[in-house]
């Protein structure tokens, strides 16, 4: 059994540049300058993007690709899967393979204690009483569904069937294929951010997910996510 | 604690009738017949259905709209929001609401055992006693689970963090909403059925799910029924 | 030879209302109030749809359905078919039908002259010599157009090569579908307003078929669209 | 002016491999076998590209980008745009760029007569003189349109205004991006041929764009080729 308090993102291969969007740009919305003197002139680059970031031009955005390795808990997947539009999908079934006995159990910077009301939510910190409570009753539940699991599998019961029993905190594995498009309507609700001109509540564990894409994202395009920042985290 | 080895399906809204995709066919391919003259002739309406079916004329299947009301394991919704594209969800969310103890546990007629391998199972009947293993390992792990869960709550912690002893057999809802279109390509996918022109695999629980949408549908739009299974079940 | 200055929008069919938008937040992210209560207290429903629309909660607004007719220039609906999230079409094709003689001529209220640079046009009056120019320009390069395509077909030679010399003025009609949200993101970009909080910038002609929608949407689903307003014009 | 018979396809750009379908396949749905020796047994792979497009596995297919600039005639882009998921577009646009005078005439080889009824439409070769009369009537109508277009252009009025006269024939360029499983979808309506399993009936023009398409993507990913014509050219 193992008891994981963070997620796994990697970036496994990518074909995005800002250079991407200023070639599409180009085609359709570009003044008469070349692209040749485009490179040559980074301010104006930046100018540029900085123009279809604000005016919404978004299309230009989505000439590129990104295909992250991510493992986290089924609940933070469940989430990531309502994002339908630009986004692809490969993550590892329950069917096919024998389910792995690794869960997610907050850490101690977790907060773990809610007030307010919906819309209005803020997380405060855990008492230690409370960590302890939630890291031995989420310990114990994990163990005994786990074993549950496995006397199932042993009678000869389906993977498939058997697995119903296994908790939203069970640490699954997929490929998610995105575009900075997509990826910034993504970071747009599911990280908080003060610089941010909308709010967004999301639940910490998926914006652990978020922060670790956007930091590999912010690499390989600086400036398109620098523009993304300057207006305010919304997608284009 | 409920345990419970059946789902809920209700058409709780649509606007989706055959002559839909009459009028929406005629506007692009249809021939110099008017449409008062398609829907006195029965026959001719069949036709143009079957027509467009066959040929692959997906659009005039989208102009139409249903909402059901599904009530089912996580495992399902799990599989169920992978369908991207000409679908619309909303899911009971266990971060505003206290998830209720409804759980999953298998009828007497759902085969417990696969044999053969991936693209190739085949479910063969359980035994009883493998029913009765299934059912009791079950009702003690969602049992336990929950009380996991419950006792989280009351001490303080939030319930999106006590959520994650929960398992995946916990009972959630959700509206969704499609078109013929986007439910035909999920039937395709979700159903197994003699008379359909390529292999289909889904685990049956969704299938209980989509069977009663079909049925639902059928009624709504029983020409582009016929069609959809005269033309081997799959979508245009 | 028709010559038209204005587009035609009607409603066709719908399932849309106010109500919709609440019994899809209810399942998902409502309080402990039922719809029942809720209906019954419209300040509650309307405070409701705004926080909805305020923190972006966007798949509420896709439980519903709206299609209309339209008839405009095909450049209008060249920009139209962009949008590819949440809308159907169905177009009147000029491969399986002969196209009619109707072409767009702007009329006297459009501005016919653009001033500064991209990003930052302004439109001006033209001038009444411009107007008749314009006028006259129009309608005898559609009508040599059009005799050039009658040639072809005279000659035997098939409907989808010989409309390569009909204009991107020339009239066409289509069936579009969408919900609210789908709707309002084609609105936040076609429609020039000065409520909105980000710029637009849309071709009058688009705007033209967008403000009779806006307005049949609004008689549909009155919170909602003020809530839209309100909110500074941006899709959820 | 410039009358062109053909259309320009570019691959500008990719990240597209066979093996980025077994990368994401394993994750999901292969057996034991890891990755390394799946690239070690060819065989294997075949069988497993081949097994994932035979069953409908689509979601694998997805991980992957190629971006092709195109040069066709709008009336073809007209068509194209209809693809909608899975796709990116940027195009030249007629409202910031003043459009040049190049536009499609069909070459000797174009199929000019159409016999039968819609579904089952038969190209036949046209005669010598139908052939001179096309080229004759477009070079004609295309030169007055342009000629109309420039006359406004020149006395001042805006480019989206006078864009109008612009016949559908006229050539635009555009920036298209998609993945392996948006592109045999593409390819599955829009190329006809003798080994697919269902009919298609494109265009001859979009077809000559979707055939030099298949040809570059068949050399990016032989197997995954292979196993859309040997699955009847039906996207997973």
């Amino acid at each position: 059994m193992r008891f994981l308090d963070d997620v796994t993102v990697e970036l496994v291969k990518h074909s995005a540049s800002d250079t991407d969007v200023l070639w599409a740009a180009r085609v359709s919305t570009a003044g008469e300058q070349s692209l040749e003197e485009l490179e040559k002139d980074p301010e104006r680059s930046k100018g540029l993007i900085n123009f279809l970031m604000r005016d919404r031009h978004g299309s230009p955005f989505e000439h590129n690709s990104m295909t992250f390795f991510v493992s986290a808990p089924i609940f933070v997947f469940r989430e990531f899967h309502r994002h339908r539009v630009g986004w692809s999908y490969n993550e590892e079934s329950g069917r096919y393979r024998e389910l792995q006995p690794a869960f997610y159990v907050p850490g101690e910077d977790r907060r773990l204690v809610q007030e307010g009301r919906p819309g209005q939510y803020v997380f405060v910190e855990g008492t230690a009483e409370q960590h302890k409570l939630v890291r031995q009753a989420m310990e114990a539940s994990y163990t005994r569904s786990y074993e549950a699991y496995q006397e199932m599998l042993e009678a000869g019961v389906a993977r498939e069937v058997a697995r119903a029993v296994l908790p939203v905190g069970t640490f699954s594995t997929m490929y998610a294929t995105c575009n900075a498009r997509s990826l910034m309507h993504f970071l747009s609700l599911r990280t908080k951010n003060e610089q941010a001109k909308v709010p967004s509540f999301p639940q910490r564990e998926i914006e652990m997910v978020a922060e670790r894409m956007e930091a590999a994202w912010a690499e390989l395009m600086p400036l398109t996510h620098a523009a993304f920042v300057a207006n305010g985290r919304v997608a284009p």
